[in-house]
């Protein structure tokens, strides 16, 4: 009929190809997280169980994840090293014009999905966003690839977008939009099935109330955040390409670590385990919160500094590991987002498959967090403005902190999408905007993307 | 110093001029509102203090809107004639090259600003979407004319480009996201410090509980919803374009109408206002409410089928309008919609500036308020999913209408980003954009965008 035919002029004739596509990524994305998350639990219970005995609940700690980075290690470099990093920035090296020899085969994207599964699997700070592209639409794949990694469609497409290209077809945006909603569509509902989840609305559910949620006057702390992240998201970057600068110079320690490749991901994740073990240095610094979990205690709706470790309040959860019975939650914190920035910028080197977006975005979360805990110290009451007590809301500093620093990190602004879509509550789109965008200019200012400076790095 | 130099660098030369346009349609934007809305108030004022007499409330309730109507037609007329209609044909016409002589002059602008003024404050179905532009940076002038009438700010940047541009520069969509930020704050910070609203968050803030907002099996309710709206978009843009095309005709009407040009839309006053006169034929189709009324009343969280006129509860505030004692709701939304949608596709073609947008809005609103009152009747009690009960809200169905139509209506998918900018809640998202990709796929297959079509027209 003459709609047929004219729905396929609007659509291309591709439509059935993106539904393909949508489809395909929806379960090869759910499948990772369901095993990766797997692989989680049973990595906290042999913790739990092996409580009596610390010796060997500390090798346990160590080896489990060891082993799981060296395979995704080994893996990749037998079947596919192109598959390794988070494959951003080859596909804006291919946007570009740049052909990259079997950078996309269904090779590299098998060695991509195992690596990353065993990656996430072992509680590194590494991310996933993998981006499966076809040459044709590589950046609806990306946006699929993003949007399904987080279940948000929309951020997906504008997050592929601002990375990968310079000028856009609308048309693509149509396209990626379309792919990358049913995508997410799926991935939520497979979710729900498998009872993980009890709706199919935000992955990282927060619950600040609508009515007041934060006053024009602690707008400067907003804005404190979004330079803050600017800088810190430059050094970040600067970081990251400092530790892959000084593995590439000629000594007989690089010689080495290239000669016998399983070492540097050996090493650098018996370094972070160690230092994350629950019941040594891990105590001080959540340890025991795998990435997850981190963001769902970061965002949580409590006033952590009003809470006292020996009379917690029910449904806290997970976010009890914050509170130190004699550490203040502010050195926690600190101490966190301190030691988990040069992990993150180190793990990210590592030779497996991984992103940087997830690591960062805990960071960003932190650090709001942090803010915010200190502010709702100084203000313990709230601020009253016109008759109306806006009490301080930790956990929504630390969403904007987090949307800051990806976007400083990343150079982008989309990152408020993604992250009011992670969160399904858009109260605080207008200061989060704003920080992002102050993190923007500072970042932008100092140093190139995370992308752009693996690129050059790569070159 | 280099950071400033390098920022200057990122934002192009012209960063104070986007704070400037950002500034400038801010308190552009927010004076036109609190003009029309001082002058609906002054409009319902009068009406209710004429109680006694209804032959001189019917004379007040016909006469003020004909009055500024007539009014914004004969400025427009002498003063600058190319500021009729919504501006963004025009602007599509000149981002693709044709030069429209004396468009973007100052004389146009301020016809445009007090023409719409005046037709805002009439109560009649026109809207504003008011692209302010400037040759160099149209697109981001279009987005933060979009992005400021609504105070949403990102789906001002999306829909100007998707509305606009065939290809755009990302550069531009940072611009757009930086302008429209910028001035969104402003008029949402103007409309605090003059108490129309509490927060600076949304506009038509909606309350739906964020727990189990939806059910799957809902689901094909909002497939239906989509599919309808794509189908009533395309028959809008069709109507809109027989009534121009009729009037076009060279009969002895049109020679007349053209001749004395203040008749034509002084009738379409007088005919919409007759007909909407409260006590009169009103009473059926909520006639008294003014359309941002409207809007906030199909978005509330009652279910109007299980309340009684005669009881009404605390809060219900302006959505009693749509309960008559004697007729079911059904009947008094079904004649609204009806009764709306040619006074919409008629009142847009009024030679003063307008746009369709807010009127096919509150018309999508409606059907699907519509929808959510049956579905409501269909499971009294809910839907029954794992244990869960699903209540309907028809209040998220509304939503999901009013994004559903007026992305048929202007081929766009970013309508879902405005309506959950607007509505400050983000847990319809996924319905949402299935409704609108499926409104989409059957407009796009049946009709040209409305603002196609006015160019097609125009030409």
């Amino acid at each position: 009929s003459t709609l047929y035919r004219k729905l396929q002029g609007v659509l291309g004739n591709d439509w059935i190809f993106l539904v393909l596509l949508g489809l395909t990524m929806a379960l090869v994305s759910w499948s990772m997280d369901y095993t990766s998350a797997k692989s989680l639990q049973a990595y906290k219970w042999m913790h739990g169980e092996l409580r009596g005995n610390v010796l060997i609940q500390y090798l346990a700690w160590v080896v489990y994840p060891m082993v799981l980075v060296m395979f995704a290690s080994l893996f990749c470099n037998i079947v596919a090293p192109q598959a390794i990093g988070s494959g951003i920035p080859e596909l804006k090296t291919i946007l570009r014009g740049v052909v990259l020899k079997e950078y996309l085969t269904l090779k590299a994207f098998v060695a991509k999905v195992i690596g990353l599964t065993a990656g996430l699997g072992s509680g590194m700070p590494v991310g996933k966003e993998n981006p499966c592209g076809y040459t044709d639409i590589l950046t609806v794949g990306c946006a699929v690839g993003v949007g399904c990694c987080f279940g948000t469609p929309l951020g997906g497409v504008l997050f592929s977008i601002e990375v990968t290209s310079t000028y856009f077809a609308v048309r693509n945006y149509w396209r990626g939009y379309f792919a990358a909603t049913f995508s997410a569509f799926i991935f939520r509902v497979l979710s729900v099935w498998n009872k993980d989840a009890v709706t199919i609305t935000a992955l990282f559910r927060t619950n600040f109330r609508m009515d007041f949620p934060f006053d024009l006057q602690e707008l400067p702390a907003f804005a404190i955040i979004g330079i803050s992240c600017g800088f810190l998201g430059a050094f970040f970057v600067y970081l990251n390409r400092q530790v892959v600068l000084v593995m590439r110079r000629q000594t007989a320690l690089t010689r080495f670590l290239t000669k016998h490749r399983l070492i540097y991901p050996g090493a650098v994740t018996f370094v972070i385990a160690t230092l994350t073990f629950p019941p040594g240095f891990g105590q001080f610094m959540a340890g025991e919160l795998m990435p997850r979990e981190c963001i769902n205690s970061l965002f949580d709706n409590f006033t952590w500094t009003k809470l006292s470790a020996t009379a917690l309040p029910p449904g806290l959860g997970r976010s009890s590991a914050w509170l130190h019975p004699d550490v203040s939650v502010f050195l926690i914190l600190l101490l966190f987002f301190v030691m988990k920035f040069w992990m993150s910028a180190v793990s990210t080197t590592m030779p497996i498959p991984s992103g940087a977006f997830m690591p960062v975005f805990i960071l960003g979360a932190a650090f709001g967090r942090l803010v915010g805990e200190i502010m709702a110290t100084l203000f313990p009451n709230g601020i009253l403005f016109d008759g109306i007590v806006y009490r301080i809301l930790p956990g929504g500093y630390a969403v904007i902190g987090a949307a800051a620093l990806t976007g400083a990190v990343t150079h982008t602004v989309s990152t408020a999408v993604i992250c009011f879509e992670l969160t399904g509550q858009i109260s605080h789109i207008l200061p989060m905007m704003v920080a992002v965008i102050l993190a923007n200019m500072v970042a932008q200012g100092l140093q190139p993307s995370l992308y752009d400076s693996i690129i050059q790095v790569k070159k």
